[in-house]
């Protein structure tokens, strides 16, 4: 008899924690396996990071109202972002593309295009891919490259009680974005042509359809002397993110609502949609932002940086991990991947 | 009006090139980009070597007859071989998962299992991936990373007039094995248990479905002192990889007929299909064996090689690429790829 366990009844996270715990390292040249946001390997002493991500067509984009070129635009800078979360550089990138009948060179070209303007403007090189015919929809995999100074790398493993936890920009728009988009398409379900009236609401698409990756945080960070005891890249959301740092360095954290950037638009468009704001900050994703924490000596200088806000502080593990709200009431922050 | 330019008008090759061709390299850490088996990377005077593979369900395997463990093994194995195509030795490995509700975690389990038992055999590292939900198939993305020693990568384009072309073990066995599962697929088709005799064509199933990287040959060849002057590893087919070696070395090429090594179950079985054996073993593809040259002053040294076969020699490109028969006529080399 075979067993059957749906893996749904993992999740996400614990999916790739039930296929990769009992990994053994073998080579001196891999510091760092699965687990951050990028590998870490060792070539006669200058450290190399490695990323990958995998993006399905009707999973992370929908070419409804996704034009070609922002997918692969996009496609880059996620990967440019996990290498900017070690405190490292991208430098190249390999492009694995699954096309079915649908797609023709032209479709590719603006595709390619966008991976190209993004590879200029943050100056990394496509160094090989693979090209494979489709039965389906569109796949496309990157694997990024980067190279950062020797103990220079941050982990998700350092945070300190006593840390501040801080995050560059604003959370929630991506997300709002996405919602925005999801329901003009169901508003124009059938129709040929796609242009509904987004006046006002630029923000929101740019951070959904055109993100860019923080290297100007990691720039400012070292220019000011700041070296993050941890940071990762928000994706998955704030609140999964800063659970993946708490458990990797072993600490609890307070967040305070009041403290959580989140823009204008954003906050309107939760009201238009009846949504709850912070729900869509904490869990939304997709915002590319840096989450970092810093020792509380660093204070004064992460006050002078803009766009960077302290949101709260590590605690030990026993203390858990909890949102303070503006009435002072405490939620559990709780992860959320796909299932 | 946009123009519509069907992906078939180009063919596989001729859409990398496409887009690729352009690409100009920015970063001084990128010896080699796109072209060759693997990107060349250089980091503090290390050679590191990537390369990329990209595996859709329906097109480059088929679950009915292809246990979920193959297809891990199988997955791993063909970047390894991309690595010794360039003499180095593979090292990580990064794992992209795309999964649909058919799948559990049992399933996963057996291909992860699958591809783990590679990386034990050819000691490499899994550093890391992506796993997401898939609307449709089964994906997998996988990257290798390589190391070389410098100025010991072969690449594609050093092939020299009066060269010898050789080939390790023998070609058209996988594409044979392939046949051969379409054939009982299709007897099967409908009944529940798969489970046909294979007797006597064990051979033609392995190369097929468990193929291996010829590490050996890298060994047999660095132990004899031979360096090769180009190489490649035999996915797509000799005549196609040959095509590749000529092209960018900017020279022609004579292989014999009579040279082509055959395994004695890949023409028993072309005999049964009513095949021609030969096209098989050109254009069959999949065999992962390594397709190199040696200057012609190696060929005492290559003679004493076990499982090397001398197939013919390079000429001028003027000359152009061709087959020469048993009967002395020449056939013209034509290369396949996917449309």
């Amino acid at each position: 008899m075979t067993q059957r366990t749906e893996i749904s009844s993992l999740g996400e996270f614990g999916l790739i924690r039930h296929l990769t715990d009992s990994i053994v390292l073998k080579n001196e040249s891999t510091l760092k396996g699965v687990g951050d946001d990028a590998a870490v390997l060792n070539y006669a002493g200058k450290q190399i990071l490695v990323t990958t991500d995998l993006l399905l067509e009707g999973i992370h984009f929908d070419l409804t109202y996704t034009p070609l070129k922002h997918i692969g635009y996009k496609a880059a800078i996620v990967n440019f972002s996990d290498i900017y979360a070690m405190n490292g550089k991208p430098k190249q990138m390999t492009v694995s593309i699954g096309i079915s009948k649908r797609f023709c060179v032209e479709d590719l070209d603006e595709m390619y295009n966008g991976l190209r303007i993004a590879c200029d403007n943050y100056g990394v090189d496509i160094i090989g891919g693979d090209t494979s015919a489709s039965l389906t929809g569109l796949t496309l995999s990157i694997t990024c490259i980067g190279e950062a100074e020797k103990d220079k790398i941050v982990y998700r493993n350092g945070a300190k009680e006593t840390d501040l936890i801080c995050v560059s920009g604003d959370l929630g728009a991506a997300y709002m974005g996405l919602q925005l988009l999801e329901r003009e398409k169901k508003v124009f379900a059938g129709e040929k042509d796609f242009s509904p009236d987004f006046g006002g609401k630029e923000y929101l698409l740019e951070r959904q359809l055109r993100p860019e990756a923080r290297r100007d945080v990691i720039h400012m960070l070292a220019d000011a002397g700041i070296v993050p005891t941890s940071m990762m890249d928000i994706s998955d959301g704030l609140s999964s993110e800063l659970l993946h740092i708490c458990r990797e360095s072993q600490v609890g954290c307070r967040i305070y609502e009041e403290h959580i950037p989140i823009d204008f638009q954003t906050a309107s468009m939760a009201e238009q949609f009846n949504m709850n704001l912070i729900t869509a900050a904490l869990n939304g994703g997709e915002d590319y932002e840096l989450l970092f924490t810093v020792p509380l000596t660093a204070h004064e200088k992460i006050s002078a940086l803009k766009g960077i806000r302290s949101i709260g502080y590590i605690t030990k593990a026993s203390q858990g991990s909890y949102l303070v709200g503006r009435d002072g009431g405490e939620v559990k922050l709780i992860a959320q991947g796909w299932q």
